[in-house]
């Protein structure tokens, strides 16, 4: 019986297991939001991941369910689950993906080196904690960010006024999450794939550069990284996945702050775009990492295969019509690239693409890669 | 506009296109001979590749036409490109990968070292052939062999009768191909890709073992080849794939003899079982390179990415029921191995899947790609 893997969402996380899954023999299914999304190819079903019964009638034939993104709402989840639908990440772990106030008490419980942090509930509860940290901080709604939205850094508690009236709006209450500003020198992340039945892997930890909110550029592993940095970021991962119960890859954004701490900044449970250098440059890439692991199948390696791997995003931009001409200017100039795309049309600043560079020497392979990439921009 | 690449046959090298061609961003469209081949997530029509309204429909949807074989009719051939449409390696290049003595005589033609042969139509003819070469000889199917089929040593004219006999009934007439039983201490093979614009890069030669004449392992490069080796065998295959007007990727499978000449055996035109470790061990592999080939897209980097891969063969066995226990017993043995898997059922001898480990340690390489493979025996 051939294996079938039901994957929810169906964006290029969801199209980049698809490599995978190939080549392992497994059948892959996907639920996507509409047609023509990047996972087309494996899309068996289109339809609203809100919708119970949408999702129950996708679950039934496949063997796990796992996602592209975080949102599936928490009381379908927990349908599937009580119908005996294997679902991996569970219901128990994603809640600390979804709600950044729920993660945030769930580290301090588990000891995890954080941010300071206040969940609040008015302009008033935020002005305390503005006060007490020189009067900046960063504000996020604690549900539905990524990629920059939901986060804003406030020098006055008004500047949170309309989230605080949304919120009020919602009806269910709740409140805002409130971080100190970070004082941090770079960004970090930390991947780990954990089985079900507790295996557990961890990959290099690597440096990512944020633009705008959203990941530009990654480096691996990450430079000027000693063994100290390298161990704690992995203890964290690990202390992470099992603490929150985590079942295939985690990704942990870290902080590297100026007085040399670590500090743990946002979770994801999936395959994250600080791995996607993991399909060139690693044993096991994050994707086949990630299918194994929902399995419960025994994990691959995680070591890198080279000394040094940097990947680059590329994004929409205002004057592409199409890709294709740039990808064959890329292609020529840059045999050594690899050029990965998600099939998306190039809305600005939307993420349409990647392209990984490996090899011994870090200048000439970030020149490389970052040369290649530029051949995407307008 | 996405591209579109249309590949006839929906084997197992119709299915490792899917990954490189997800990736690219390409639509890949399979006919398939049947429901539920090892390509059937691409299969996006099921047909008889020899009926030209078949392969016209199919070919209508798709910028370009290649191959999962070499089996596709000449004149179903001629009259796509006759329509207009791309077909990448055409009729041209594939009729020497068609018929044998079309292939001999265009070889020596261009003057490339080949074992002697001669077109027999008759067994006195053979038996002149075998005086001629010490009594025994190769004798083969022009048309219509892979794996071992369609070749035999005779020690005897007479063991060629129904060879014969089958060709006096065919009505075609036409005759067979004996070859010197070449003395050679080892098999190598030589790919090298071309575009229809004359771009051509060569990967390292290789060295295949086969057993009962079907691929058993590949070690990339060929271990104890110096640099006149790995320069006449690439030499050998760039010399073949211009001289025979080869699109694609391009096999040559090589004799080293005793006598330390390089003699050509076979040719393929399409990715071939010499090149899976280039899927794991090359910076672009030998799939990847076909689509950009045949798509007359710039050529990637052949370079290998590890001093050493072992490809080892995974064949049906005969009490395999499903592979599926025996994939969780060699992944959690060996988790660098990467194992691949072709979603056909394991009848005995049958190619089902392969392992690939990459590494710096020849040695230690070859026995964990052995070890790993070993898992699928009985």
């Amino acid at each position: 019986m051939t294996v079938r893997v039901g994957v929810v969402g169906g964006g290029q996380l969801a199209r980049m297991m698809i490599a995978p899954a190939v080549e392992l023999g497994l059948e892959i299914r996907v639920l996507a939001e509409q047609e023509g999304m990047s996972a087309s190819l494996a899309a068996t079903q289109v339809g609203d991941y809100r919708d119970l019964d949408t999702v129950r009638a996708f679950a039934r034939e496949v063997d796990v369910v796992t996602f592209d993104h975080e949102h599936v709402p928490q009381d379908v989840l927990r349908a599937l689950v009580s119908e005996g639908v294997a679902v991996h990440p569970g219901p128990d772990a994603l809640q600390f993906a979804q709600d950044k106030l729920v993660m945030r008490a769930r580290l301090a419980e588990l000891g995890m080196p954080q941010p300071d942090w206040a969940a609040v509930t008015s302009a008033d509860e935020l002005q305390v904690f503005l006060d007490a940290h020189g009067g900046r901080a960063v504000v996020k709604t604690p549900r539905g960010g990524y990629d920059g939205k939901g986060v804003r850094v406030v020098n006055a508690a008004t500047e949170a006024d309309d989230w605080f009236a949304a919120l009020a709006e919602d009806g269910r209450g709740g409140a805002l999450l409130v971080e100190e500003l970070v004082e941090f020198t770079r960004e970090l992340a930390q991947q780990v794939a954990r089985r079900p039945s507790g295996e557990i892997v961890a990959y290099p930890v690597v440096e990512t550069v944020q633009q705008g909110g959203v990941c530009a550029e990654v480096v691996a592993p990450a430079p000027r990284a000693g063994i100290r940095l390298a161990q704690v970021a992995e203890r964290i991962g690990i202390a992470i996945a099992e603490g929150l119960g985590v079942t295939g890859m985690l990704a942990v954004e870290l902080f590297e702050t100026v007085d040399d701490r670590v500090l743990v900044n946002e979770l994801a449970m999936r395959p994250h775009n600080s791995g996607h250098w993991t399909q060139d440059g690693a044993v096991t890439s994050q994707f086949e990492q990630h299918l194994r692991a929902v399995l419960d199948l025994p994990l691959g390696d995680p070591s890198a295969r080279a000394d040094w791997s940097v990947m680059i995003n590329v994004l929409g931009g205002p004057s592409q019509g199409t890709l294709d001409g740039r990808f064959a200017d890329a292609m020529a100039a840059h045999p050594r690239a690899k050029i990965h795309t998600y099939g998306k049309a190039p809305r600005p600043g939307r993420k349409v693409g990647h392209v990984t560079v490996t090899g011994d020497d870090l200048d000439d392979v970030a020149y490389e890669a970052r040369a290649a990439a530029s051949v995407f921009l307008d």
